[in-house]
């Protein structure tokens, strides 16, 4: 059998594949795409069910791929920078179906709340953090980027297929936390802080981390049990939101 | 007295003020370009005397730049635009003297080292983590991005003013850090690698962290006295390495 061959950047399905990256189209075809080969090895090893395969002539021979002989199409590398976000593209995508997963009930374990987390690499970076680990879910607030911008999924390096991503609205979550007996730190200095050090490790806690510039909303600040910071040794004013937040998760989860 | 006012992005000061973001022309002057207002607060604090500063209409009445009145220009904010690396530029830049900082002798103290990291996002942030964990010196390594690379600067928030930078190579450092009594870790997973929390936090080490994808280089972690990893709970495969600097930096200086 041949395999469908594209070299055309203004092919109707290069077209289609490519706005499968701006979140609008997203959610209208309920598919994303996926770019790099260690992300589309992630997703299958994850058992994901790829709509289809984009993929230079290089990764053809792959035995990742042969279950999905069918659903791969062969594009040249003109295409394939077409389709990229990156600069120099490794040659391959994969159209994910767009699923979004739902908070296991009743709550239990850790979680890492992101409160309008903006930078796309720092929201990544925070989901591969929380599955180094161990956080089991994290969930996406008001506000934050979309667990499908492209940076996003690159920064994550894969780690949305280990961990549950959600995106709830934070203050009802927090609530419910609370009424589940688990202890929500939030992480912003303020009198009342604690050193995060003082706080036992558990198996049960979820910690909100604030914007960029404003941190945290101070409706959610005002419902935490605890607030933790980091104090600081030297003259920088604050830590960047993902050091910050793998400091207090390697502690709590230690 | 008027001010200079500059409305084109053609005139002459603009565009050597420009080739000041390139480290050729950088080390020709002996000058680079740093941008916007806290960054800039931060080198007049730090008693960094400015060459120029390049201020859009809404800086000029501030009150730390009076004291370089006579070595501001007034800019139009499409000129700001030209400057800019940023998207969305606040409109002030200051020329600075390009200053290397020197390792201090005796070696004594808590030092970071980098070693081929390449992204600017990393280089800045790692600096900027070393400065809040209260670690005074970090080290560029061969083939690790420049300390006055605009992106650097960006993501160091000043820290640059708080910490030693020194370029050097670094087999000879670990060498006489080593003669000095100083104990140095690596931070790649092998062997003989011990997970980090074993190691008892100390007024004197060196930490050496290596390039994204390659790890550090084989001399170097020959070179060591000890290798420390974080262990992986989840199943990520790997942390970005800012995030693995900053876990274990905070645990060494707690």
């Amino acid at each position: 059998m041949i395999m469908e061959y594209i070299s055309s950047a203004k092919n109707d399905h290069i077209k289609a594949a490519k706005k499968l990256t701006v979140k609008k189209y997203q959610k209208q075809a309920g598919a994303y795409l996926l770019e790099g080969w260690h992300l589309v090895q992630e997703a299958i090893n994850a058992g994901q069910q790829p709509r289809r395969i984009y993929a230079t002539e290089k990764f053809l021979n792959e035995r990742e791929l042969k279950p999905f002989y069918d659903q791969t199409t062969e594009i040249s590398p003109d295409v394939a920078k077409h389709l990229a976000e990156t600069e120099t593209p490794q040659g391959i995508f994969a159209v994910l179906p767009l699923e979004e997963d739902k908070l296991s009930e009743p709550l239990s374990g850790q979680y890492l709340l992101l409160d309008a987390i903006q930078d796309p690499g720092n929201v990544g970076t925070l989901v591969r953090t929380a599955d180094a680990a161990g956080v089991k879910t994290v969930v996406f607030g008001g506000g934050t980027a979309d667990p499908f911008n492209p940076k996003v999924l690159r920064a994550m390096q894969g780690s949305q297929f280990h961990v549950k991503i959600v995106s709830t609205p934070l203050p009802r979550l927090v609530e419910n936390l609370k009424k589940a007996g688990i202890p929500v730190y939030g992480s912003e200095l303020n009198d009342a802080a604690k050193p995060y050090r003082e706080v036992a490790p558990s198996d049960q806690f979820a910690l909100i981390v604030g914007n960029e510039g404003n941190g945290m909303s101070q409706d959610l600040l005002a419902a935490t049990d605890q607030n933790l910071y980091i104090p600081i040794k030297g003259r920088a004013e604050s830590l960047n939101v993902a050091i910050a937040a793998a400091v207090i998760l390697f502690h709590l989860t230690a």
